[in-house]
């Protein structure tokens, strides 16, 4: 099968890779209808992180459950399927407390290529949920976005305890920003505010409800947030990009007692402990645990009550996987769909 | 009147000093009954925090008031009453939202010299707590300790989310500590493992309802918390310290999706983002707002449902608070009383 490899910074290619076969008796595979690029695909194509290694890349899809393993017993061949960018049981402990992405058993899918034709899913009856019927095609990308970006957006507003009665500043104009602006107004919150000097991402974050749009960042992002909120800060803030200045964005525009939800995988972040101390937030985050929300999410888009595959503005065949690095890392695209 | 100021790392005087007076319409003054050394005193008593000029001391009240300003209507001269560390309006939003320890008109009551035999208390209405009779003398160190060290363990057992069906440890075996603890089973935790190395505090952590103590700390002790732990760690850690290395213990001894509520004021702390983020925690804490607890503490204090005030196990009179300051540097003491 095709599959998509980082060789190093701004080298991707497409090449022949074993077809995944099943391993273990709890494994599936699944044929793939749409996978994409994630932000965080970004930070080794630029060199923030090491490549010690050929990398295959890609832990969002959606697919055609293929195979399964003899203990399968959740979802069985021919049926749509979505999962999260981690593997979980679903039963342990930590699960069941609904922290899937923290499963006692968890596997990080970046070591399974969904940027390929087939992927091998572990701990399949824990990790995938089944659509109720083939969903029309026009819902793919939308499922796909719950794989990952719609679900770590949703921790996100889940985590800076979004809801009713609330302001919320969001943090980060990319596919997580822009999808947990939708999360906290499907949550309830009375006003979300986008940080954000894109305009076709400030359009995207106004039609999912984004009531204001804030361009300034740092000390005037800020300053421009407490003149938002009475001077206070914002109750929820939710953190979607993972540099220091934008960590110490979220907590310096949350106000004393709010919550800062943080999805943005940290570089290179230092808290300094006396700032934090005296802030007076809570401060939660982490790898999204997706599995939690997919029932919820799934059901939201196949009644089509919310449209998250917007998100994606650049559709490629899988062949072009380069051209969508790329498009993303110049930010021409805000998040690239690949069909295989 | 006389009154406690340090004039260099390790150099406490008792000395003569002006008398308060009130200054705006909302003080009140009051006659000090006890007065007491906070675990933060000792920080530029040991150098670590600067000293530019003369510090006067104390923040931690009880005492029956001696006047008020014209504004103030909530108590009146001859009522026994106990303060904050911080005074606040108790009216402002986040007043109201429970974190009267970030009061818009907030006063950090260390400016105040608290150790001494009168005080100035500014905003009384919001500030002060009356008992509702002139308590029994053997109640008022119980009541002292409200002023800060009861109400802040409570807030650290609140912050890390200490109730029922859940395992709280504590890292620090300091007043704040010990009194977490309290807190935490008053909350209706299941365990308590309190991790202390002193004896004299292991007994104390056990009078207040500790279920456990560990005696080691660093990975050591959290690799026992983990063991005690069904290898995930507790739900709820209280840090009650301030260092680097207890602020990582109580991260790491917290199991994901677990709290950790952080009191002991931060000195050179920094976290690591990226550890933070895969830990999974939920983290919060800062000053406490003692304020919000104040009334259930009275009232706990005043039907001797808890007796918070054994923190105190060296008296003296306030003259004697040099030696009150050795003492608790030398750790001879956990927590010294003076009476003006």
């Amino acid at each position: 099968m095709r599959g998509v490899v980082m060789h190093a910074p701004g080298d991707v290619r497409v090449e022949q890779r074993d077809d995944p076969k099943i391993v273990a008796p709890t494994d599936a595979v699944i044929r793939l209808s749409a996978t994409c690029i994630c932000g965080s695909d970004l930070w080794p194509f630029r060199g923030v992180d090491a490549i010690d290694e050929p990398l295959p890349m890609g832990h969002e899809y959606v697919g055609v459950v293929e195979e399964v393993g003899d203990e399968v017993r959740g979802v069985r061949p021919g049926q749509f399927v979505i999962g999260s960018f981690v593997a979980s049981d679903n039963t342990c402990e930590l699960c069941r407390a609904g922290y899937q992405s923290a499963c006692v058993q968890r596997t990080f899918m970046n070591t399974s290529c969904a940027q390929a034709e087939f992927m091998r899913v572990p701990l399949a009856d824990g990790t995938l949920v089944a659509t109720p019927e083939m969903p029309a095609d026009d819902l793919v990308p939308s499922f796909l976005a719950a794989s990952d970006v719609l679900g770590t957006g949703w921790f996100g507003a889940v985590a800076a305890q979004a809801g009713p009665g609330r302001t919320v500043a969001v943090v980060g104009d990319g596919a997580v920003g822009l999808l947990a602006v939708l999360a906290a107004r499907q949550l309830g919150a009375d006003r979300v505010i986008a940080m954000s000097r894109h305009e076709p991402r400030q359009k995207l974050a106004l039609e999912y409800g984004a009531t204001d749009i804030v361009t300034t960042r740092g000390d005037e992002g800020v300053a421009e947030i407490k003149e938002l909120t009475g001077g206070l800060g914002a109750h929820s803030v939710v953190e979607a990009v993972g540099t220091q200045e934008s960590m110490m964005q979220a907590i310096r525009s949350t106000r004393p007692g709010g919550h800062v939800g943080y999805v943005g995988v940290a570089h290179d972040v230092e808290l300094p402990g006396e700032e934090l101390f005296f802030s007076h937030v809570h401060l939660h985050g982490g790898p999204a645990p997706v599995r939690e929300y997919l029932p919820h999410l799934i059901d939201l888009i196949w009644n089509r009550r919310i449209d998250p595959g917007k998100v994606f503005d650049l559709e490629l065949p899988l062949d072009q996987a380069p051209e969508g690095y790329r498009a993303m890392d110049e930010r021409r695209a805000i998040k690239t769909l690949l069909r295989p």
